[in-house]
């Protein structure tokens, strides 16, 4: 009895593992997310239990009950797949899941996935580091959590390479702002890729000081540094 | 006829992508890299031409070579595969390969790739990310390149979230004195995760303090941030 974190991918379901694919394919159980496509579904047999867990958005996240529902499913059924959109450990609260399998004693085993931070760029053309122009990169959430400090966008600014914002449409006007005042310049590239590695996929360029009026809608992956514009 | 930059993933030929596979067993050209394995090279059809352009470690990097490469056989092939370990555009010169292909007209296309900065610690249960405790992740390279800035490390630990270095273990001692110089803790956990996602794959958990003395050799992802120790 194992529980598997399996990570679904950005989107195209061409672009699952592997493992990923065949753990599906021979799942008991199949607890899924909000951004899991329905093309990654399935793989799932027929037989087996699926249960939507979904966040509604703006809904308080359920997180104990979904690690109470990991724990009893994997307590009784051979192969248990928490699938989760992208990465199970890139903003998938993964983590969470695995403290509370450790603590029931229910062996898991993560199974990685592409993450849309890096592959939504990658399909668009945009590379997130490139020699002599970014020599690093961050990926972070725009999202801010009750209770959780937030990013500290000045010095992320500062350090330099490439900024990749999940999640960061409704606050890209503040992200920007604190960017620009940390010292990035006002036509620093910026590129917005939009339902990345989807058939729906559109890349918007635009530049740090036009970022909070470019009109946009989630999801999106924003892409700030001299990378998003280079093979444009 | 199409150039296809195609990630080979961590290692493990479990965690190739659908496409990835597909697109490798319909090759008509591979060109391939070092840190490949030979299981995903499985993949290939035998009637397929296999190029190793594989660095030799400590020897100048023929690029400009490569970039010729991917053109000839771009312009006769149907299916020319780049096969790059990881992803090919974390740290995978993929971009430099997307721009001598566009100058040449040959049309490309990019297949994400699961890195190892990401996946190593993930199959060692370590999250890049977690609630309340590391809200961003910078990936970078502790391979300096000649004619290119270092990157700033202060700025970088200053900037908080957690740090993934790849290819560090020869300048680990100088990264862990920069950033605990940036205020880092000496006791800030740390992660060594050897040939990640392998079945030799071992973890190694010291401190930023002790990084410099812990015999390590590569490839080894370095991971540093709270989220280190989180579920050992």
């Amino acid at each position: 009895m194992t529980v598997y974190l399996v990570g679904a991918g950005p989107g195209d379901p061409e672009l699952l593992t592997l493992r990923g694919a065949r753990l599906l394919s021979s799942a008991d159980v199949v607890v899924y997310d909000r951004l899991v496509s329905s093309e990654v579904l399935g793989f799932v047999p027929d037989s087996a239990i699926r249960i939507d867990v979904g966040k509604v958005p703006g809904q308080p996240q359920k997180q104990e009950e979904i690690n109470q529902l990991l724990i009893e499913y994997g307590r009784v059924h051979p192969t248990v797949v928490r699938l989760k959109g992208g990465d199970p450990f890139v903003f998938g609260r993964g983590g969470e899941e695995v403290l509370a399998l450790v603590d029931a004693g229910i062996p898991y085993e993560v199974v990685p996935g592409i993450t849309s931070a890096i592959a939504a760029p990658a399909v668009a053309g945009i590379p997130v580091t490139h020699r002599g122009i970014a020599t690093s990169f961050t990926v972070v959430t725009g999202h801010r959590m009750a209770g959780q400090d937030d990013v500290d966008w000045h010095a992320l600014g500062r350090a330099g390479g490439t900024i990749v914002i999940l999640m960061g449409v409704s606050r890209r006007a503040e992200i920007a702002e604190q960017l620009m005042a940390s010292g990035r310049p006002f036509d620093e590239p910026v590129a917005i890729v939009h339902r990345g590695t989807q058939p729906e996929q559109s890349v918007t360029p635009t530049t740090l000081e036009k970022l909070a009026s470019v009109e946009i809608e989630p999801p999106s992956v924003i892409v700030i540094g001299p990378v998003a514009n280079l093979t444009l």
